[in-house]
């Protein structure tokens, strides 16, 4: 059994959290590939070492005072050395940072040191061996992740290698300038190591216990998803649910590696299992809820439109000439509908009129805006007769208008259009009817 | 106040029709511009006279025998006449018609000398005018039917008319030969002489009383629809329920003119009023249902389809190009599916399939087939929420798998996919919820 342990910001903050990670790790001997990120906050008013980082670079570069943010840093690391007990030294280190620094090492190097200086206090800790990410991850000339190469260099590296750490969030390029991922990258490469060393199990450790059936913000206290496909969590994820770093899910899902969501806090919570398929039948007959808000409506009338056959074709060309990616098309005999994103379509709003005047001499063009759009996922849904039914019956007690309904092009997904206002009132309906009466 | 008052085949089938007719017509004097359909069958195994003269032409181009079927049509028409003791005499036309069919005068010209002779016989009786289609109703020399120039002449020609007979289903090209509308075009011409001289009112007078809530082959019995929205109609019409002659709509819908669909049968009934739009609450939640089997599904998945502009746009560009037109295209995250038509696309099946992966490398593509959808229609869901709810709960009670929603290019209007062997129940399930229940 090999297991890849993915560690966020948070459960790497302090000693104190240090200390909870290495009793998970050790607690599984299959727990031998380590992926740390920087320290995150130790409570809501902390900052991140990576914001620290780039505010200490952007000094730098603009020729401001950065010492005092660059031994803010420094004590970051201090405290989790001391708390800790460890032997272990960084002045180097931070030596070395600050030449590149004033070298111009540029901002992805700036930020990638946060990483890479909790691997080295990670590996010190655990005892394991400490394998920079520079010499393993890879990106080509363009900044694009190159991932046969980083494959195959990743899997002989670890080959021989019982236990290692390797910092998240980073690689290099082929003249060794560091690159980094987007912001929350470090899943992508647990994600990478996994898929390089064939791992059994991805455990991606953070502060909550799993993924959640709908945003807290707006359900009190919700329920914890137990076990959720891949392509689940892509449409909830693409909805608004924040989880995992987007890119985090294709190196092993590939590789059919499920992904175990943990909490550092507490260990003893199952978290949720991501997997490829699943037999297991879901708690409840819906897996999750998400949404979001900002979208308008572009309805097109035509008289005898159903018998033009390129109709559709031609509406959509105008969009995308402009840029804009529409969300979905629910389409009546004379009439479609276009859904797109508000911010993407406002400024570009008048040209797309006349250019969908000019492409099908439309009888009618009526936009509506500040829509929300809300995605009901759930396997179980399939296998679930009247779903819909208890959907749309639960949206109607609740008084809430439905603008726009899509179901179809899977059964295990609806996706329903509300008013931005009646946004928060949908998602606890059907959050109620599906799991708070089942409880 | 002035109507057109068209009547069907069956309302002109015999001389006791006949005579029904002319009481209706006698009954409000605005009734003056009145256009007959052909003789159609007095009994289920009757003949329509209108096939009668395609089969009797046909035999003489084929150089068959044709006298006996000419007798016959003859004979129909001499019943009539007998039947309501009119002083008129037919043998000069039906010499001139046996002498065009000689010549080869067309199938067009056969066919329409059933409304040609019919008017004549009615204006007879009636003591109305007869005015010739020919010199009224024009195509171009390509058989288009020629709107502005018909409207033009039929509006002269009729201003000092008080009553005439104008014969539907045809009209003539330039060069005088016969042109008809497509089979059951006498709506049309009703349609354009109601435009043409500004009628208050188009009454189609047929052998049932008014648009039916759904299908009667489906539903025994179903209600009559007191009003309905010309949209409403086309929409229930599009989805195959056959109530008037498509191209009947748009000449009278410019003109706000509303139709009547009357019973001849039974002139007490008031029928189903057609109009562009009405305050009237319509009598249930629903308008009405109908439907079609035969479509099929393409699904097409991959991952991050979402991110692609000019994803949609590229799929249906395929159908276009092998001239399919697609019905229905919901979408979810990374999927979106097509819904078409299964006649049209069965031929190109793998090379739509083919084009789909040159043009955008899906994961997978599957297909569906034997798929129905279901309209349900009203303009009174707009401001009834719970519609779709109960719809659904309808569905999930009567066992019927939802395979597909589609509602938002307009409010009044829900589009649903169900399996083609699903198709009688679904239906019988949303009237029983919406009409039987509240009968």
């Amino acid at each position: 059994m090999k297991k890849v342990v993915k560690f966020g910001g948070s459960s790497l903050a302090s000693a104190r959290q240090f200390k909870k990670v290495a009793d998970i790790i050790k607690s599984d001997k299959s727990r031998r590939y380590v992926v740390p990120s920087a320290p995150g906050k130790r409570s809501d008013k902390d900052e991140k070492v990576t914001d620290l980082l780039y505010a200490c670079y952007d000094a730098v570069a603009e020729g401001r005072s950065y010492k005092k943010i660059l031994e803010k840093i420094k004590s970051r690391y201090m405290d989790i050395i001391d708390g800790l007990d460890l032997n272990l030294n960084l002045d180097h280190e931070f030596d070395r940072i600050e030449e590149n620094f004033l070298a111009k090492a540029g901002r992805d190097y700036a930020a990638s040191r946060g990483e890479y200086l909790n691997g080295i206090v990670a590996a010190n800790f655990l005892g394991f061996e400490f394998v920079d990410a520079a010499e393993v991850i890879f990106f080509d000339e363009n900044g694009n992740f190159e991932s046969e190469h980083t494959n195959r260099e990743l899997s002989e590296r670890l080959e021989h290698v019982e236990k290692a750490v390797i910092p998240g969030f980073y690689g290099s390029k082929p003249d060794g300038t560091i690159k980094t991922f987007s912001r929350g990258g470090s899943d992508v490469t647990g994600s990478i190591v996994a898929k390089a060393i064939h791992a059994d199990m991805y455990e991606n450790w953070t502060d909550v216990s799993g993924v959640l059936v709908t945003d807290p913000r707006i359900v009190e206290n919700p329920e914890v998803i137990e076990t959720i496909t891949y392509k689940e969590l892509r449409e909830l994820s693409y909805m608004g649910a924040s989880v995992l770093h987007e890119d985090a899910i294709f190196p092993v899902r590939k590789e059919g590696i499920p992904i175990n969501i943990r909490n550092t806090n507490r260990p003893e919570d199952k978290g949720t299992l991501i997997v490829e398929s699943t037999c297991r039948k879901p708690r409840y007959t819906i897996t999750g809820i998400a949404g979001k808000k900002g979208f308008c409506s572009i309805n097109i009338e035509k008289a005898m439109m159903n018998a033009e056959v390129g109709f559709g074709r031609k509406v959509l060309s105008v969009f995308e000439q402009y840029g804009i990616s529409f969300e979905h098309m629910p389409s009546g005999i004379d009439t479609m509908t276009v859904y797109v994103h508000q911010s993407e379509f406002e400024e570009f709003e008048q040209s797309v009129i006349a250019g969908i005047h000019r492409a099908v001499e439309p009888d009618t063009v009526e936009l509506e805006s500040d829509l929300a759009l809300i995605a009901v996922v759930g396997r179980g849904m399939r296998s679930t007769r009247g779903t819909a039914g208890r959907i749309f019956s639960a949206l109607a007690h609740a008084r809430v208008n439905v603008k726009m309904i899509d179901q179809g092009s899977s059964e295990w997904n609806i996706i329903i259009g509300v008013e931005n206002d009646d946004f928060e009132t949908a998602i606890r309906a059907i959050y109620d009817i599906f799991v708070t009466t089942e409880l």
